[in-house]
């Protein structure tokens, strides 16, 4: 059996810092005069004492802790979180639990995917939790990704090498000044975006929550109308600049503050982002332009920012694609599996592995040639070791099941074919909207089943755990070791 | 450059033969009094002219044939048969050639989508050629899966060793000799579900041609409402029994016929193709069932049926299931991907490689817990070579990439998203039907725009060649060496 002892300790001090979290929504509720905090007063309460009761718990003199805790710690520290997070929302008399843990675990996964409806005339200090939830969402995805992921391969982790995408690592050796250099920048570049939300006319209660959804790549927002609301082109150029910026691998910021922008720009997986991003958004401008709906311009701008908003999973909308047509649709819901960058804020697949993925298939077609050909693989400069193949594969692979699966289960619900591939797809992408009247990028996921809400939930929380980190826990084996 | 001259000899002895099938129509509609044969005879005038010229050209002293040349023979075969079985039918006025192509590719490729309305009033020559497209397509498909994969591992074709599931070739050393014996056991077989759909009380031309297009897992039939249109039970019976022994690895069936008959049952991908078409037949007559529609029998009789039908890629209708709720079509559409088993005249991913899948992804989970653990990988009682996983995963990876470029390819021909993805999916897998009113089981293809019609002929000719056969043409490196 694995050790539960250290388990408790981290969750419970998690749960504390969490209880302490929630005293900023509450605040700003006591500002403006809202009686909306006795709701986060009560949870915090609720919330520090099961952290306290479980640091207690967790006290042990020997520390066991290997790959086997590692995961269970994983998945405790996000399902905990998100349990405990959503009881705000849930002590209001307009959300069940069960919408409630939706909206969490939607803000905390950085999905963005809401069942609230007339955000605009909500109490503030349940806007700003909302984004608070997706911010340290973001932050905890970066810093999972950087600190727990080459953990787990320390012990002999070979699937997960590839997808810290951390090889540059050794930059920083100590993991709590690494930890520390991340935050400071993404709080930095937080800052920026608020800044430049505000000059282009944003409220500075409406850039600093936009800037702190649109950095974590979450895509919540403080109106209904999402950034729709905003009719600065300015704005949305903001938002798609920032959103490109949270889904690149965050450690090579760390080479650019130390003046070596170069890694940024010469690294394979960025660029090939870049090359997407441009590539998908002049192809849909065009299309919209040929189609004489606008300027080349305005389509490029809503083609540019949509187009950014998918890819990177934030999920923000300024129009409604749905009814672009049915190839800007197809298109979309394509783009819901690329993702941005590993180790950074987006989630999805992620642009690496299907760089792998595309090296695997040429060399595999080569083969059918050349049978005895050596093809070596290169990614960044450096050689790919065997076992990175079968674990990216296996991932694509567990990716399609997981979305097949989940519309199945959808189906289950009565959703049609739409909105349940399109909602599978969006949950386990951590995107936000999926595709149809229900559930599309002007429609909202309070309609849904319970059940439909559990499973997306669940969706989500596979997605940003890239699914096996969840899976492993339910072999037979990693009970009997 | 590859050398063409064996290329041109084949494909000319091909369109010879092709030309001499063509009298057995012509002959069909000369018995019932059907002016149509002229276009039958034209058609065999056309085509045998141009056999022979290329026969002619094709004339070479030294033979050299080498891996390249039996990509592109394979991939010339399909498309000149194709190209030239088209012209029947479009010398008929209601029919344009990309309408002839389509319906003839898939004929073939035992696809079985059609553009044909009103099957009941056509003539009898044309409704046997669809059938003995298909027939001949079946036979060429198992042939080409035995004999013409093999060849190319022989030159070290890795890629396509696991593929060809003929462990057991050994028993029947020539290939000739194995041709003969895989094409008497595909008559006999025939022939049987013949005299059954007769005792059944389908009529005797009914009865041939269904049973051709039953075996080859095709599915036209020479009715609109396919097989809908008996009402016998034991007709549905025996079509399901039949479609599912077309979905059989053929050579087991030669070691079945010595009397070892074990081979057949032991096989680890026939065990698993039954328990699949079991447990979803159950499961989905359990849920018309318990929706209160029909008695359990009735229930069950119309899942195994369609289910048998769509996992077998035949494409087969009795019932519209795309009313019978999201769930069961949710479900159909991801059956439409299973397929049969290896060297069968089945299309789609194929249980095998499903197989080789969870054997992977299972060995990758254990892998997390136990990094340097040893986890042999054994399949059909034998070891897994390195080289078949990552063949297999780069297939199923070119499989979706294909589905989802094609699902875009028809948006851009304005389809919607559940017509242009179950379209994409059911061309490439060869099955037949889609989804939804326009090409649901009820519908028709003729609706389509022309340029949707050619790709999905080119969707059908790639599922069918395993992609990576008709991919490796347009390899730069193909041309170079």
């Amino acid at each position: 059996m694995p050790n539960f002892r250290p388990i408790y300790l981290v969750v419970g001090a998690l749960l504390l810092a969490l209880a302490t979290l929630m005293a900023l929504p509450a605040l700003i509720d006591i500002a403006t005069a809202s009686p909306e905090w006795h709701a986060f007063a009560a949870a915090a309460f609720i919330t520090g004492f099961s952290g306290g009761a479980l640091v207690l718990l967790g006290q042990d003199r020997k520390v066991q802790f290997g790959i086997r805790e590692a995961f269970l710690l994983t998945n405790a520290c996000w399902i905990a979180t998100a349990g405990f997070a959503a009881l705000p929302l849930a002590f209001r008399s307009d959300l069940s639990y069960v919408d409630a843990f939706f909206e969490t675990i939607s803000g905390l996964t950085t999905t963005g995917s809401t069942v609230l409806v007339g955000l605009d005339q909500m109490p503030r200090g349940l806007l700003f939790w909302r984004s608070l939830l997706q911010w340290i969402g973001g932050v905890g995805i970066v810093l999972m990704a950087i600190l727990i992921l080459p953990f787990l391969r320390v012990g002999g982790m070979q699937l997960f090498r590839a997808e810290s995408s951390d090889r540059s690592e050794k930059v920083v050796p100590r993991p709590v000044q690494l930890a520390a250099r991340i935050g400071w920048i993404y709080l930095a570049l937080t800052m920026a975006c608020a800044a430049a939300y505000a000059l282009a006319g944003m409220s500075p209660f409406d850039a600093i929550n936009h800037a702190m959804t649109t950095l974590s790549t979450g895509g919540y927002s403080t109106h209904d109308a999402s950034l729709g609301y905003f009719r600065q082109p300015s704005v949305h150029w903001i938002a798609t600049a920032f959103m490109a910026l949270g889904a690149l691998p965050f450690v090579l910021y760390i080479n650019a503050v130390r003046g070596n922008w170069h890694s940024l720009w010469r690294d394979q997986q960025v660029r090939a982002f870049f090359r997407l991003l441009l590539a998908v958004s002049v192809l849909l401008a065009g299309w919209r332009w040929l189609a004489g709906n606008e300027s080349f311009l305005t389509a490029f701008r809503l083609a540019a920012f949509n187009v950014t908003s998918i890819i990177t999973t934030t999920g923000y909308a300024t129009a409604d694609y749905g009814a672009w047509g049915a190839f800007p649709v197809g298109l979309f819901l394509l783009l819901t599996f690329v993702g941005g960058c590993t180790g950074s804020t987006s989630g999805a697949v992620k642009v690496f592995r299907f760089q792998v993925l595309f090296l695997m298939a040429h060399e595999q077609l080569r083969r059918l040639l050349l049978p005895h050909g050596s093809f070596p693989r290169r990614y960044n400069g450096a050689h790919v070791p065997d076992d990175i193949i079968p674990s990216v594969l296996a991932f694509l692979a567990a990716y399609m099941i997981a979305v097949f699966m989940l519309t199945l289960g959808l189906g289950y619900y009565g959703l049609d074919l739409v909105t349940s591939f399109s909602g599978a797809a969006t949950a386990i992408a951590n995107v936000g909207p999926g595709l149809g009247p229900i559930i599309g990028p002007t429609g909202n996921f309070a309609s849904l089943p319970d059940g439909a809400k559990w499973l997306l939930s669940l969706g989500m929380l596979l997605g940003r755990l890239e699914l096996f980190t969840v899976l492993v826990i339910f072999l037979p084996t990693f009970w009997r070791i």
